[in-house]
């Protein structure tokens, strides 16, 4: 099987490099040249431009950095709308807000090419293992063309119906994770102040029926002060804010992760959003500004 | 070794069980003598009272069912009490509150015995399979000479220090999991109300970094609506109160724990105090009694 | 002094009868012209088309419906745009929103003219009575001329910088008003269930240093579960929506203004947006649905 | 009318003089004698212990510091209960919490004598210029009684009901109050954060339906950081705590209470326990520690 491939960043580089190995042909784009280099010595092929990459493949995979991206190799000038159309699939697996993704499902479509829309779960380590969780949505028909590859790509995909839909499941997903983070700093400042050690608190919990792989993680860097950001605590504030607003849509009333927002939004007024979002642990503590990077 | 054990109930047969097996002498007692016997079966010998199994044994475990229990087997004739002094150990792995035990400590310690409370998370099963986690404090001489025995009964013990930590620590961890339950209740209602699959978002979650087997246990038994009383909500309500009174006592200020147990309250006065603390889902839903237990 | 006056709704008729009595030639305008009548009894003339108004008048003031009306009138054929320009000012005094008021403040500016945003707190009454409240923005040298203007209007009127301020000021001042109603929906409920009054509530808190006119209004009404809209719950909701955006916007922690959102939000979800805000108290009491309007 | 009064300080001073002044015929106690002798100058008599006054007359007012002034005036030798009995009675207008007042109502009641708790809503200005407002529960037939006195100490009085009422009553009332203090410093900060005047705000406030006396008197001393000790914020905290565990005991969900309740927690956190509860505005501010008593 031939693909496309658009986008080789930390992510995009793991991902094509597992379609190599797995004995898919490969034809990759990016806007900086140089970095197609490493896939080349594996056998991949370089085209000029995306819309060259449309031009000879089926299917063209998409992993860049934030909406403008997503929205520039399509849009622009030897963009995938100059070659794509009937017969043709592109899937976005860039994460974009729902707007930005419709943009390019309408605009796909109107040129008679199918199109869909597949946001990750997880960051490096699982890219580069294939053990990405893969929300897709949009053309069910390409969806199920993709498989074979989503299968190399990742642990599991799910088909998750309209296009939107995928970015919608990242917010709930996102919004449980943050309410769960002020959980567990509640629990480890109220620990602390009551006497128990915070530590064995989280040994504690990763015995019984709530341990998870975030309280395993984050717990011990919090309990140092150590917030590198992998995921920046304003983003998880948009997205909370962004999973609010969808509830306010729906007439859904949600006081736990509002009262979760309020802490992310007291931590940014403290200048803690360009640190990891573990570090609303500080506001509760009643600190502020005095975590690390 | 030769431990007392008193208390037969689910949990302390299964645990006097392991003992047993692994090599102990055990003495039981229990109130109702019938209990004792698929323990002599496996070479348990039987104790008449408390005080009898405490004038044989150096160290006795007891695992009752309430507050009222344990201080009825210390403190009535024939009791623990009458029976222990010097070079004398007794270890409460029951579930009581703070004042319970100090009380117990304070008369086991004023006869010259030595105490350690030690309670347990998990339930059934963990028992039966010497998976429990102990969470002990108090006596740290007599909490080392009962660690081989604790490492029959469980998977890990902790020392936790001053009699009264053991309650407190059962209380963070409960304060915990009430607000996570919470933040999947809104998390599947936002899910729901937005066009999503709410049995995709257990599935997404599961895959994720805030998998956990409570989400995995609960969460499809929610979307059914069945709500079997593993743990009864009222019971949720009142660990979350009392850590919220353990917060104010230390000036811990924890918004989300309080939000979450504003709406097990409001769960209680729609009715649904008995069903598993997970028919937080119901109020989240805006429904309300109309859950099966 | 003579003024143009565009829009006579409820609040706009009482508005221009004000200026007539107190010595001002009112020339009027109105999409239906019947309701031009009543002010010709009482001295007013009748302009053809906004455009004709503010041919005519140095000063004219809008008090129309809602942003759609308030952007017609400007923008439309024979609108206000046409004959705008150097020397005249345009005085919009309806409830929009700051997007809506910044379209207008800049085509008016952009024709050489001067524009003043003024929204009022108050209702039909005030109005009559000359008794609102005015939260000008914009033009200051406008506004300083209106104010003879405005002292007629209203017992106050306020200058608040630039444009967009007048709708922020009342978002602030509604966002507030939203979480005092539910604290006194809780303060009812938990009179009520612990065997007080709650009209002997009402009569205690009027006495007092929280004693305010809502309370006393809204008090009774809600004690008999008569919730006719003076204020419907959807537009509560959405205002303290748009304070929470503005309060993210700006970083600023809000958590009682946030529980007090989700509760509305629950209202709403119940079917109780057209009621007044004040049914805001069925959500509270557990009820949902049982108000009338 | 003949009364005896118990507690000369500030409040009581104020309120003998009051009764004085109406002609009632007045014998008055108080721990210091020295301070009887004001009253002495304006017709009082002096008793010479609590026992001395109910003994000479058929009704005595207490108006006492707080509970254990309150008990000891009562069970101490030489107290009240000496002398209580059959057609006296004995009204207790100190603060005191419901347990204290119920066990001096049962000791009362069990020598015979009837007994009514009259709290009182207001400070020195209200006592001094009888217009503080009474909440009084417990023996109506005396209430009747007391009626006519009540109406020179107080504007309005109330009867509540059963004892404890007057304490529960005020519990409610201050919970209201506190949500109300954290929804004026939201909206101030709000106001600050978003460009908007914070004074123009209160002055807005001030001229519409929400207006009261507390955001009249506290606004401006919060927008100096000034928050000189009416009422501590620890006691203002430690109301809405048995406000909430009110609502726990009947099954009421007070979110907004709540979320206010960890606001005035968080104040305590930071050491602003001492200064009035208006400090609560030093949170939002996400400052700490930088106000003034």
């Amino acid at each position: 099987m031939e693909v496309g491939f658009l986008g080789l960043g930390i992510m995009g580089k793991a991902m094509a490099t597992n379609l190599l190995r797995h004995g898919y042909r490969v034809t990759v784009w990016n806007r900086t040249t140089a970095k197609c280099q490493d896939l080349v010595a594996l056998g991949a092929t370089v085209g000029e431009t995306p819309a060259a990459i449309v031009a000879r493949c089926r299917y063209t995979i998409a992993m860049l950095s934030d909406p403008s991206a997503a929205l520039s190799v399509v849009f622009d000038k030897d963009g995938v709308l100059e070659q794509i159309g009937d017969g043709k699939g592109y899937i976005d697996m860039s994460t974009v807000d729902a707007a930005t993704s419709s943009k390019i499902s309408e605009a796909v479509k109107l040129k008679g090419g199918a199109f869909v829309e597949a946001p990750v779960s997880g960051s490096k380590k699982p890219a580069e293992d294939g053990q990405l969780v893969i929300l897709a949505a949009g053309d069910k028909k390409l969806y199920d063309e993709m498989v074979p590859a989503f299968d190399v790509l990742g642990k599991k995909s799910f088909f998750l119906g309209e296009i939107g839909n995928g970015a919608k499941m990242k917010l709930v997903v996102n919004m449980i994770m943050g309410s769960m983070m002020n959980s567990l700093s509640e629990g480890l400042c109220l620990a602390d102040k009551s006497g128990l050690s915070p530590q064995t608190l989280l040994d504690v919990l990763d015995l019984g029926a709530i341990a998870n792989p975030m309280f395993k993680l984050k717990g011990p860097a919090m309990l140092q002060g150590s917030y590198s950001p992998a995921f920046p605590l304003k983003h998880q504030q948009k997205d909370m804010r962004l999973a609010l607003a969808l509830g306010d849509e729906n007439a859904v009333s949600m006081p736990v992760s509002a009262a979760a927002n309020e802490a992310f939004k007291k931590a940014r007024s403290l200048g803690l959003g360009d640190l990891d979002f573990s570090a609303v642990y500080e506001v509760v503590k009643g600190a502020g500004g005095s975590g690390q990077a």
